[in-house]
């Protein structure tokens, strides 16, 4: 016992040493915790009796949904006063005239006021994953069952916060919807109406993307950055996809200069880090591999 | 607190307007905790003492089973009524004459007859795990650590309920599997025994694949469709895998009509949309990259 | 009811015969739900105040420190000790002389003396991924929402255990953390300082790996094995990555005698079998895909 | 197993045999775990800070309580509709003309008008029981440790329901918090601001007992019945307390038509059937026990 | 932390010094949680569908009830076990011949086969408790709400097991339920059909008490024993209560020879040690407090 | 609905109105809940192995008793300064000099020390329990399920915190466990060892009571005070019980200068208000009450 007695001395001086604490007397950082939390509120409020096993009825449906909407409300303006009360005292922003738990409270109000049109928005996502998988057999099983459609949620929502510079919270939306499905999705990206990933792990978007409406994306495919120099961070570096395009899986699209053009298709694992014209197909050339006879 | 009211309301009317909704007058859905649930379950009666912290010894192994055998039943026979009701009423499905009850306690009790050659058969993906990783130490390693074989194991159950045509339930297993390793085996793929899938993150195996006996794939493998046209989602779109075949990790492998011939292997990120004979060794051509000092 | 207590009987017949089970009287085995217990408290001890909700102030930090190392002292070892057991049984492994609790408790005693040096380690990765991703707008949100900073942590911990030959644990952890961030660090392998990988999503790093200080790796990288051969399980079968090397993404690099030198950059999709030499850069040829109107 | 097999046949059969049972088929009766859910929400409404962990703080107190009040409405509402529904089928009660669920809203909504009310008598109660207790230290100690506060409160509460003749659930009431206390009051009395019970294990209050204004009781009081024929169930049954009564520990007052007239004093122990005039002692006789030396 | 390490070490030994500790090393006891758990379990089994939330269908209700039949029957089998181990190694019982393990699970299968039976008997009991207080509406409030029927359920389950020698967990479950009702009966007394105990706190019925039929009393009743030597607690110490008694709160009964015969009354605050007639009234005299003003 | 919101404004509003709030900007209480925590871990450092279902093996038993030796000391020091903060706001108390966080620690780090003291009187109290019932069949007994030992374990917890004079905490620990047991036993009273309570329901014993060294006493016994003016709060207000007392059920002594002398026996029901001489036995008079045929 004497040795663990001592391990605990070394860690306390330990976390002196070496940072990696975060502890009342420094910034408060809202909890990913909490942040999970909030994501499962909000997914019960946008997809009402989907994923629960306590159905709402029509007769108490204004009352789950008020009893939700304060709950999520409550725990939205702590954690988002937390990470502006941390950005304040780090210097990236400032709340001042107003404070940081007012300026909270307006944010999630607005949110709020938002949230019917971002429901607008994921049932044309719905309808695109419908559509675009033949083995989709019922708009149920895409609510139910299909990751792609989870990833995108978080991220309208994620996006959301990131376009009114709350900190830390949309990154850590994107990271737990990350964990979870393999689609790594950055709050930053602007992604239009009736976008569907099948499959989806592996999947990368990145900060400055831009994605049109109808696009259909696989497996494994990245919208990439050709340059990671920390200098150039505030600069456009990720693709833009315009309408209706489809990229199919393991391919990979680079730098903030490509532009996908209009209803163009882009071939699995094809490697693109120019732009390419509208309508037009971009497949890996055949005749690429041998094949042998095992002895 | 005026203004979320407000948006409570407007929620309220955005759920007539954009549906997403799931509620006890429309059909009632099995819930994904509840599936989650009866996985966990599942997994306790197949693997009994690996995964719980409770272990069961030799006296109560029979009181342990019966109670969980009977659990699950009652759970599964649940949720499988829900997903008949729902398919019942959205016309896909007909219980008619016995109605969804009776049918979900019949496919609930054939299940458990199943369920022991089930278990040999993961008997045997095991010792495919074992012998096929130089890296694994012991069969227990397997069970408690392989995440192949966790999703061989969920894809067993999976496609049981899928070949008796219970809707939704099947796919929702897959979804958490694929969640938890990455792994994204459609319920609908017929696979042989003595499977095994190493490292797993980002396999695709689609519906009307066929896998035989004593196959090996390794991370990021697609076993996909050529065409992804909504009609064609009743005809065979996925490869044919046959015995003894090994697929290295990033291959790609097309189309309903394309069968991979027994004893074959098939390199690292080769994209395949046509038959390899059996015995047939295929690599991607060397000298396909450039190297440059930096200069 | 009759239908399935028999089948409750077949499935304790099928215990016998299939094995797959794990009870008292058989060798007693780390529980996945104790293993990830642990590393919730481990990353608690880590990274003070960063995931819960409950704050650490500056107070209480000692009791809290205290109360947590005894906690998962005591934690660790009865799991240490369930896996020495298991291994000294079946061979593997022998406590002898001083049986396998006293090991179990020597080898966590000396495990959290080291701790303070891996929280070092540790907090130069994380300026290593600050640093590498013009995405990350501070330290604290590399700590709340890197995937890859948690696969790195993880790795850390469980490459402790390995060096000591503690068995099924480290692999175990390991898989935890997969199953979570879709990163697959075999815990063997030995990594230096600095390490980032970014997105991370596909990644394999495998048993017998090393890799230097500064190096960058991006999703989908695989360094792995050219042969799988079981009777070759001892030797070097994976690469070597020296310092400040930078792999991008979906690049393959195989074989326990590829080096990677110094400084190069391995580009994405890249697939290496052989040795590069330092300050190289290594990209796919250009112009191998077509382009073509749709009609 | 067989035997246990057997039993559970028998015990099926028996719930047909002896009643005793609360399926679906029947009427659905509220929970008592739901009301000891209803109960702790609405002691944290009347009593903000004082039993949860987690405190409000002033700005997020509106939301807070909006979402208890939301929560409670609805769980109260569900709980209301079951046991209206359970009398309107058993023919105690009807609903007709608007239908049970209308009927449970009505009424939930018109409790939490009340509610602002029931806190002010509250806290006359919360000053009595300060002024009456020479131990008491602080108001908040009253608050926070004194049953018979937490008797009266839920009284209160219940004694609401009752007169808008909700069936089953304030008699729940009563007795989860009788559970807690042993203090049994039955939902049916009417008791007057600024009343007081110190120790309260071993009260009994009837039915029809009513109670005026300042009046303190002590442990072991009952206030009950002289006869208890089924048939006279609903006449006055239980004694009448005028105000700035105290009657002390063990003390029996029996009748409907024995009234403590305003302002006397009932002595420990005393047992009394017929009315005392107001300002009047009434004490037992001394002498009433013989001392004796041990041998 | 110096001082609380030094107080760890203190408390060890300690442990070593004053007993008061039960561990692995020695007899293992059955333990509280468990016990409270198998109560609920067999409380859901004798009143299906009234306490829980989740009410049962008639459709489901054989599966439900094989899932608690086998759930209770492996917890209580753990904890008979363990209690009759307890005995064996002190000396005050054997299961030699055929072993605790075996003994435990006869016990716990015989018990299943009474529980139809001791569902009759609790019938009667609800059906006396309805008849016998004017205040119950319906035979369901009985259910959902009296303490005295939760006092006498468990009574019944726990005297079974006082009846076949189980030592300890009787006496845990009568001081469970002691602790919710405040009514002390203890598991050896032997009770007969339609007992009815109104309000009940301060009840106390000790070891060697017999009670007929019909038997109905109040709040505060004693029914004990007149001395309470050591030696002679194997003689019956406590009162024999004939069919169709009722007595009222307060009284106290007293000796082993005592008998109150059949039919009889027994008046509030009565002390009685020596037998009553039956058909007798027993009541305190009056006069025997006096009234005076309040100067 | 719009009520509801127009509710949630009036109970706003009345929280400022009658007061019965604590939130952060008035002083922080401690919860209910972390004392009742903290009794369940006291508990288990005083009882190890007697009420958890996880045992303490030999081997862990330091280990264990440090983790839970360190997390009640951080739990109690939260409770102890938000109570001793409470005070000093409220001015009954003063930190002043070293502040309410350091005086917390310094009353927990001597509380630890005092804990081996603590397990020594309450040896003696459960032999008493255990040589003073005939009922009991062994020590272990007493420990799983006797109320009267559980009463008095908190009582001597409690003490020790009223004789360092920390608010509120002591008399929410009495009132958790009288609401458990039906025990009233105010934490300022003074209780020698070997102290043995049977049944309890009932009991209560007033702030200045002071009892000797092997007390015995029953059910519904009363040590109470004969007046309860508040200005008298300060004096000894209740009864003096010497050494070797037994007192019978019901009994009742009131008044701070009553004194029953050393190896009195007080018997049932017996109501005291002056001091009894040692070695006396005093009993209720006989022939008290009156017996007659029923009609």
């Amino acid at each position: 016992m004497e040795r663990l007695s001592e391990s605990v001395s070394a860690l306390v001086s330990s976390y002196e040493d070496f940072g990696l604490i975060n502890h009342c007397n420094g910034p408060n950082l809202p909890s990913r915790e909490s942040i999970e939390d909030i994501l499962a509120d909000l997914d019960a409020i946008i997809f009402p009796g989907f994923r629960e096993s306590e159905l709402p009825d029509q007769e108490s449906l204004q009352l789950t949904t008020a009893e939700r909407v304060f709950r999520t409300a409550r725990k939205l303006s702590n954690e988002i006063e937390k990470s502006l009360s941390f950005s304040c005292r780090t210097n990236h922003f400032s709340c001042e005239g107003i404070g940081c738990r007012t300026m909270a409270e307006m944010i999630v109000e607005d949110f709020f006021t938002q949230l019917p049109e971002i429901r607008r928005v994921l049932s044309l996502d719905v309808a695109a994953a419908y559509r675009g998988d033949p083995a989709a057999k019922s708009i149920e099983e895409v609510i139910v069952a299909y990751p792609g459609l989870q990833a995108i949620a978080v991220h309208r929502l994620a996006h959301y916060f990131w376009v009114r510079e709350v900190p830390l919270i949309p990154r850590m939306m994107s990271e737990i919807i990350h964990g979870r499905t393999g689609i790594d999705i950055h709050p930053g990206a602007t992604i239009g109406e009736s976008f569907f990933i099948d499959h989806g792990t592996g999947v990368v978007i990145g900060e400055t993307t831009v994605i049109g409406k109808n696009v259909k994306i696989y497996q494994g495919v990245t919208l990439g950055a050709l340059s990671v120099k920390k200098d150039e961070a505030d600069t456009k570096r990720h693709p833009t996809i315009e309408d209706d395009v489809t990229i199919y899986s393991g391919a990979t699209i680079l730098g903030g200069k490509t532009v996908i053009g209009r209803g163009s298709v882009i071939g699995g694992n094809v490697w693109v880090t120019e732009s390419v014209p509208p309508d037009t197909l971009v497949y890996v050339k055949t005749g690429e591999h041998i094949l042998r006879p095992k002895q």
